[in-house]
């Protein structure tokens, strides 16, 4: 894993991912104290950073690999992200889900052109042990979440856009915000700017209740949530960093930072307001953590990456209703 | 009024102005029967495509006429466009609205640094005279929302970052929808294509009931419309197309498209849901008319500029309500 492989995932992304714009208000550097410059990766396609990882990864593969298919475990953005990489690849995608994640969720999945799988979550069925089977009948290649080289290739060149984009805006120092679940966009991001812009430097941010990367930057060894699940800010949601992003950011990142639900919700309810963006809750953490804990942080400007926007129209509305 | 302007306001605006990118989204184009290719202006700084025009008329004046200040009257996305472009450029700016705008809309324009100068609507009083009063006192520069040489030549930057990012994504023949107020817009965006992208053609999109520069391409003379008020595309609602847009509508666009409110808020909805992005109901219209009134628009991608997304939350959470 080393900025090299970013950069081949950044050629191989050319043209085919969304560079997305770095945005800014006025109304929001009020409220933060500083400047605020936003990386809204909800403008990437499928709704998430997501996409980055899933074609690179699928890009990586060779050619006669690529046809047989590529599978993965997930109800969420990297469902999506992988699946339509795979699609507009040609490649055919199998997307292992619970059967009781939403029905809006299988449909767009499908209708991206993946095959979903259901596995039965409430009767205790293992997606592991189902999904191997399907991956060995058919020769499938895995591709995990986060814990994988050129997913974690395909999310850096995120940080790879920001380098250049923030040096344009004049800003060479400060820290990157960065919402964070197993780790894949904020390693990817770290090591990005530790070649391209090392002034600037990368930070975990995570909701209460589900902080462990910030935990295990600071005891320096991988600590778990306790609850897996009954969070808002479920697309970050996972149980620890993983196994080859945690050194990556035990060695670059700096200390994470920790905000409540509230002030996730009330940060997708300003990026509605001051950026006419779409913001889910979880990927909205680093942009509360840059408006309301700026005590915590170092730097005339601050940039924070929005990361996905895939959110349900009654939370969204939620938000709106307690903080718009 | 021609190409030359538009280019030396793109040289004026670059580095200020922000260079929106295009979006799309497979589920749309299912919807449209083509490609569906967005430029969301809502992104663009102040929430709409006005920052452009507003940008390019202040940075036209020379220094001292510049130092005097600029008035404008609005209450809506020309004001707040003018305002952040003056603050900018250091110079003072009135804006002058009714005293029964929404409280919301006033106290957005003072924080973007204008000054701001109500006058009596519901008593009578006329805006015009208020206004000239204070231009003539202070030597203030009258800038007119779409009448006006500057503006146009700035809304059509627009049109030349459409004709290079369309090309980029293969799309160099079809349709480019354009929500339609008096026609700044428009016309400067008819302008940009015809030098850059000749396989590319300008079309207005209005409301129903609001269709005066639909109507006037038909006739060949400005119509005008019936009411002035009442729509919930209240941003692109004006009396009828301009002096000075009108006969460049005429000569480059092709016919005008109308979509009804619902298919307005609609196509809001679908934005929120596939793009990711806030639109306010008036500039959906060109996108209602991309996803819903394909037959009335020629080849395989249309382009569609989403112009604005100040939009009050209770409107768009109707809209989500009633279309996500």
């Amino acid at each position: 894993m080393n900025i090299d492989m970013i950069r081949a995932a950044a050629t191989r992304l050319k043209g085919h991912a969304r560079r997305t714009p770095l945005l800014t208000s006025p109304f929001l550097d009020e409220i933060a104290g500083r400047r605020v410059i936003v990386k809204p990766e909800c403008l990437q396609h499928t709704g998430s950073f997501k996409f980055r990882g899933g074609w690179s990864a699928v890009s990586a593969l060779d050619e006669a690999t690529r046809k047989r298919g590529v599978i993965a475990f997930s109800s969420g953005n990297h469902a999506q992200g992988v699946a339509l990489a795979a699609a507009k690849h040609g490649a055919p995608a199998v997307i292992v889900m619970p059967n009781d994640a939403p029905a809006l969720k299988i449909d767009n999945t499908r209708a991206l052109g993946a095959e979903v799988v259901l596995y039965d979550r409430p009767g205790g069925e293992n997606r592991e042990a189902v999904g191997d089977v399907i991956a060995r009948e058919r020769g499938l290649t895995l591709i995990r979440p986060y814990d994988e080289p050129q997913v974690i290739a395909g999310q850096g060149t995120t940080g790879l856009e920001i380098a250049e984009q923030a040096r344009e805006l004049g800003v060479e120092n400060g820290d990157v915000l960065i919402c964070c679940g197993g780790g894949g966009l904020t390693s990817g991001i770290a090591m990005a700017l530790e070649a391209e812009a090392p002034g600037l430097r990368a930070r975990p941010v995570e909701p209460e209740g589900f902080d462990d990367v910030v935990r295990s930057l600071i005891t320096g060894g991988i600590e778990t949530n306790n609850r897996q699940s009954g969070s808002l800010c479920d697309a970050i949601i996972t149980p620890s960093p993983g196994e080859i992003t945690f050194p990556i950011m035990s060695r670059l990142c700096g200390p994470g930072v920790v905000v409540s639900e509230d002030q996730a919700m009330h940060a997708v309810a300003l990026a509605f307001k001051r950026l006419k963006i779409v913001v889910e809750p979880g990927g909205a953490v680093a942009l509360a953590a840059a408006l309301f804990h700026g005590d915590k942080i170092e730097g005339e400007a601050v940039v924070a990456v929005c990361t996905g926007g895939n959110v349900d129209k009654d939370v969204f509305g939620d938000a709106l209703a307690r903080f718009a």
